[in-house]
């Protein structure tokens, strides 16, 4: 069914709000919603709406905390999420960070103890229009192998990078895992079958039975480069922001566990060299330009799409499952 | 033909010192030549030592330089690199930041104008076992095609990834194109057939012809993935460093031209946190202990065969080709 962005991101507010929010969280929370809608990202969506509001009910997300922060050093900050909202935390980590890379030249944030906070290429994207480089990097229950392993001990431990152009930001917003999780979930409700290499199953066999994958693991994208990166991502977490390693994490997929993952935010100001935005967009302009493999496909630059969603959704609305919808209106009649 | 480590290693330092290079200049690249030689990976090793030396003849390096640092803010450094030997500029930028990571918690490095770095697992390794958390990214000539593009026009672009832990470092060190052009010249060699998705030749078309490929482009590794990252490290080095891109970049593989290339380095310190080092020494080992999918192949941690291959090649030599070897003594004969 096709809604427009405005009732959904109302309805989104006036569910968390009556669960506890103030309104600038609520609004923050429901805005990495919407957003993930938008660009067509809806496992990041509003999916994910009542169980966050099941785990406010159940003291697991505490709807008021904005995370402690202590400066452990000029340029490093460390965040308490206190179980507040994930957006809540990284943004007013992001917030405190940004006067510190523009005097210090950059600065880094470790918060552990929060919730899930969406989106990554929201953050970095933000960070870029006001004209400074981010990274983030972020981890999860263990959903991943190890290459050459067979059992989940790794997150999909996903990796964001923004960075400022003379025009809109360069947005990169990649998991290390192969594939989703959600897009196994999505091949076992339509019951079709997985490619090679995708997963294995419990007992750490190979396997297409997206059923069976469920309880298994996802392969590490490209092999030992993609799981070189993903165990990067997972030490780089646990050793900055005192987090729990994969096999430890819980709280973001389930409505009864504390969240105990971590998150990585580095920020750092390029503003001291004049026309370098301009010199970027002169250059991703050549890359769009290259002659493509297939002229249907023209060559792309990473957030490219997803505005084009973006706006594409803006104007015909979101599209969102029935039964998605019946559940948020039921929440708000209750 | 096998050759002991310490008798390579004073060939490439007594030819680097009568081409100019100061005692301790010359005794770090020959370091990094060797190292390279010990790990296995000849592409970064001792094949390079004529260039090198070609181009210092022809002023292209200055074997005395040792790169000019300003810091533009306190926690950001820029190094013009006036034509250093590149580990000259980049260790020396290392040991510039490694004060100020201890006193603000992190600090950035951007250097251009200075040569081949050579492998960047040494400078993370370097900074990991001194503690530090160190990122070292690095463009080079145009050899990678954009994802859905037919063109080279970005660089192998390395990520390399060093952490500290309770034992030996982790180190991550990888290029972003799928796999190097080194090994497609060693195709070309042996006449063999490259992979289906490796390479586009000089037009632009898939080719599985290694002589073809030289000519022509690599792809990036894991399609939509490597590319991002690859454009991410592109844009970031290009950015903070003032360097140019791959399409305007040159003398890292030639002797003729200046090098125009930038690296850019972010040293973390996670001192603040006890105990971190053997947390991630356990789940490190965790890993390691996973079931694997074939018991002859366990699960390694990124560094593990590249440590175990330097132990086999101290007690064994050095494998080199004797043509290299005989180039070598012709211009230490000379």
């Amino acid at each position: 069914m096709r809604i427009s962005e405005h009732s959904l991101r109302c309805l989104a507010i006036e569910l968390l709000q009556r669960s506890g929010a103030p309104a600038l969280s609520a609004e923050l929370q429901a805005d990495l919603l919407i957003e993930a809608e938008l660009r067509g990202l809806p496992s990041h969506g509003l999916q994910r709406l009542p169980r966050l509001l099941a785990r406010i009910d159940r003291g697991l997300v505490n709807p008021v905390a904005t995370g402690q922060h202590r400066w452990l050093k000029h340029g490093y900050l460390d965040v308490d999420g206190q179980r507040a909202l994930g957006p809540v935390a990284l943004m007013g980590a992001l917030e405190a960070l940004v006067p510190k890379a523009r005097n210090v030249g950059l600065g880094v944030a470790a918060i552990r103890n929060s919730n899930h906070s969406g989106m990554m290429a929201y953050y970095v994207e933000q960070a870029a229009l006001q004209g400074l480089i981010c990274i983030v990097v972020t981890t999860s229950e263990a959903l991943v192998h190890p290459f050459g392993g067979t059992r989940a001990m790794l997150g999909t431990n996903p990796i964001a990078i923004g960075i400022p152009t003379g025009d809109a930001p360069f947005v990169l917003d990649m998991a290390t895992s192969i594939v989703s999780m959600g897009k196994i979930h999505n091949h076992a409700l339509r019951n079709e079958a997985l490619q090679p290499g995708w997963a294995v199953d419990e007992q750490g066999r190979s396997t297409s039975d997206a059923e069976a994958a469920k309880s298994g693991a996802l392969a590490p994208f490209w092999a030992a480069k993609g799981y070189g990166l993903g165990l990067a991502v997972e030490l780089l977490v646990a050793a900055l922001a005192g987090s729990e390693f994969a096999p430890e994490i819980a709280g973001t997929l389930d409505d009864t566990e504390p969240a105990n993952k971590g998150d990585v935010l580095i920020l750092i100001d390029p503003a001291s060299r004049d026309g370098t935005g301009e010199k970027l967009t002169r250059y991703l302009d050549m890359l769009r330009a290259c002659p493509p493999a297939d002229p249907v496909h023209p060559v792309a630059i990473p957030g490219d799409r997803m505005r084009a969603r973006r706006s594409a959704s803006l104007r015909d609305g979101i599209e969102l499952p029935c039964s998605l919808l019946n559940e948020l209106r039921n929440l708000q009649a209750a």
